[in-house]
């Protein structure tokens, strides 16, 4: 069989942190980024955070020379925030939103608004014997790890993730997901996520290593993270990732990683709160098949994934006593506006001995209650939504347990 | 090579009508159906609207001796009301959620509440040289035809359907989807789905054909069936659809279709106010692996998919209209409580003579402005999701039509 020569594919990943109105210097940073990546000539560039669609619009005007097909991911109130540049034609794209991204009453935190959602893209690369299609993944994860309350949404999430790239990976070429994952490398999420998809993390596989120490991407002498949530980690945290694997016949070797190191070259000011992350892939098609391989031993696995349906338990748990303890709420609520209606109605009709109510606390009441009838039987339906999902993803696991247990 | 023997799939499709409290004799209905289920043995069981998990339990209680494999899929506030039971192992499943789902609003549709979703499941047949991975994709939309604003949502479910469906069948030996569409044959959503995945319908394929006139699923002699909704199809309409295709080196072929015709076999009551669709397959292995196909000739499907995305491009005027007109009503709506709130403290500080308004109307009027903000700012938001859906799906569609047409 004749060798197709081997590619080279050089990936750029950046959570960019361009929030209109909130984060600092965005079009300066913006317009850096651009600069970076023109002078650079990336083949496939990822970025997180574009919230402004003005944003990129403009990237996509400054790199029309060297990255000429990009797509921007829509979803939620805002949008995805995804958008990617690529230096081959973009075939097609897929977004698949999580059926749990937060609670829409956290207003301060927005994960619900912006609709969290992993894209997938089919690109094709030319010019050879027979195109080579990678799948791209991109997503982003917004939470923080110190709001536990949001753990068991996040392992859900990272269950629905792991899915999808499994049943979605198999007619590509090569895997590659990029993005802020928002998990420690030893998190459970993203052990159960490398173990069930067989994804490879670039920083551990690579040969050459350039950047931040121990590949991190939030560290603390970059002037826009937050000192005090990297207390506990002096060193920073890496969060942002480029996963990748071979499904048919071609290996994946990731020839070297670069990240950021606080301020762009030359500059004063980062690129973003976060590090970019690049990686040089070289890709070779060799002669057989691989089969599908699981990233991790079955019983390393089974550990995994048991530690992960705990924590859906948990979630589960504490979902229901939210759905109960609101359904009680907005009973009681309606309970309130009934009897003063009986009252109202009673005064009306002449039956009481005249209203035995101020009028005007009578109203505030009556308001009172209808704020708390609707707001609890809103939170009542999320939190049913909440349960059902959790219980899909609990049913789920235990069939991909039962599945790795019975394996020969 | 050795040639596998044959296998046949017997495949039940059924839209049960099983709503707690609404649908008539439901419980009646649902022993009846087990009970035919029962007798029958098929190999593969789809069912639609079974809202109530204690049906789905009862139903696996009857199921076990024949059809020991079963699972519910959840979602929505309700559930998907989607349950599948099947003679062999189920492997994996996968839920993927519709991003539009009709409006939480319209309580009496109830299309928001459910989660309509589309559910995937990896069977495996054993007992053979190399078990053969059969791919079934099932699900269930809500809405009548004659609801015409919901058209754009329809054609942008049934593109995510298919773009779902392509993705993640290439993986599959045979790809099988059941369901109740809820689209005539000749609708654009249908020819779109049959063209973009290459699925195949039973009914025109099957070499035998039994039950109704025309394949018809909802028929005017079915006792449950409003006769007002069909009165312009005098035959009926059929809705509830099997297809398939063979992805690998397979070939399928619809030996049989059957549909009930009213009534259960010696009862006075039928199933549902469905018909069901019974389908005898036969998938056999054959020499080479097939090539990845359309199901349209490329210039039908260019058309298709022109049609389908002027639909989406209505829908999305409307929706920017229907965002503008709520962003309106929730901005006068706050300007009425501050120029209240003004009122307030001005009367408080002593500055007007004197409070110019009763307070109860003074309340009554403060109450109905911030009643009509919350709502206002609701639809709003909604209607923002829905644009932003709608761009995307569009966009989606443009990529589609230009890597169709740039097809040597």
């Amino acid at each position: 069989m004749e060798r197709d020569p081997a590619l080279r594919l050089r990936v750029f990943n950046l959570n960019c942190w361009a929030i209109r109105y909130l984060s600092k210097q965005r079009q300066e940073r913006i317009r850096l980024i651009g600069d970076r990546l023109c002078q650079e000539g990336f083949d496939l560039v990822l970025l997180q955070e574009v919230w402004s669609e003005q944003d990129y619009s403009n990237l996509k005007a400054k790199l029309g020379g060297c990255c000429p097909f990009s797509h921007y991911f829509r979803s939620g109130v805002i949008g995805s925030g995804l958008c990617v540049f690529s230096k081959f034609p973009i075939l097609d794209t897929l977004l698949y939103q999580y059926s749990l991204n937060g609670y829409p009453y956290m207003l301060q935190h927005g994960d619900w608004f912006c609709g969290k959602s992993v894209g997938l893209l089919d690109r094709c690369c030319r010019g050879r014997s027979r195109p080579l299609c990678p799948r791209f993944f991109q997503l982003h994860a917004e939470y923080w790890r110190e709001k536990d309350t949001y753990l068991p949404h996040r392992m859900l999430q990272a269950w629905e993730l792991a899915q999808f790239i499994r049943h979605t990976a198999k007619a590509a070429d090569v895997v590659l997901l990029g993005g802020d994952l928002n998990m420690h490398p030893e998190d459970v999420g993203i052990r159960l996520l490398r173990g069930w998809t067989g994804l490879r993390d670039a920083f551990t596989e690579a040969k050459r290593f350039e950047g931040c120490e121990d590949g991190c991407t939030v560290v603390p002498n970059n002037c826009f993270t937050i000192k005090s949530e990297l207390q506990p980690f002096p060193l920073g945290i890496r969060i942002d990732y480029i996963l990748y694997k071979a499904v048919s016949s071609f290996t994946v070797k990731c020839e070297e990683l670069k990240t950021t190191t606080g301020t762009a070259p030359g500059m004063d000011i980062p690129y973003s709160d976060h590090e970019a992350v690049m990686a040089t892939l070289h890709i070779q098609r060799k002669g057989q098949a691989a089969g599908v391989t699981l990233g991790t031993a079955v019983p390393a696995l089974v550990d995994v994934l048991s530690e992960a349906q705990t924590e859906v338990r948990v979630g589960l748990l504490a979902a229901q006593r939210q759905r109960y303890s609101s359904g009680r709420m907005a009973v009681l609520a309606l309970l309130l506006l009934l009897l003063q209606a009986v009252a109202a109605l009673g005064a009306l009709a002449g039956l009481a001995g005249g209203q035995p109510f101020p009028k005007l606390s009578f109203f505030l009441l009556a308001f009172l209650a209808l704020g708390i009838l609707l707001l609890t039987a809103g939170l009542h339906l999320f939190h049913s939504i909440e349960v059902k999902m959790l219980q899909g993803t609990e049913e789920q696991m235990r069939m991909a347990l039962r599945a790795l247990q019975e394996r020969p």
